[in-house]
């Protein structure tokens, strides 16, 4: 694996795990205003994107990286919804 | 190019400007409480490893979008740290 594919997926795990802070703190806070609905539905889009590219290339890290982060992007978009 | 690689090009470029709505809202509303610093900041970590990653394969789109993507999510922690 060459240095350009390590950082790629380094780069692919940071974002997709990026949103745990986040999560955590909305779980304790259940506040939600200043979040905005259209990021976290692009992003959960994009995250959607990274899991099924991870399907097609056969990459378990891709795979469970992304899969936590759609997990946690629809978490924020629930709350969001439920919360405003 | 495979439809892999398309997906992933795609990915990559739904995630790294995932973040402009939020970065409007919060250009309009100035307020940022309910975000997770931790979160921006690992986002912006990860979008900078993605930014390095497409200047090693010479990725014009890969660049671009990331270096937009780390735009925004320095403006929105620059944000956080001004408005708490």
């Amino acid at each position: 694996m060459s240095i350009a594919e390590i950082i790629g997926f380094l780069a692919a795990f940071v974002c997709s795990v990026s949103m745990t802070p986040q999560v955590v703190k909305i779980y304790r806070t259940k506040k939600t205003s200043d979040l905005s609905l259209g990021a976290f539905g692009i992003l959960s889009s994009g995250l959607s994107l990274w899991f099924i590219y991870g399907l097609l290339i056969h990459s378990i890290p891709v795979i469970v990286g992304n899969g936590i982060g759609v997990g946690f992007t629809l978490y924020i978009i629930i709350m969001k919804l439920r919360h405003g």
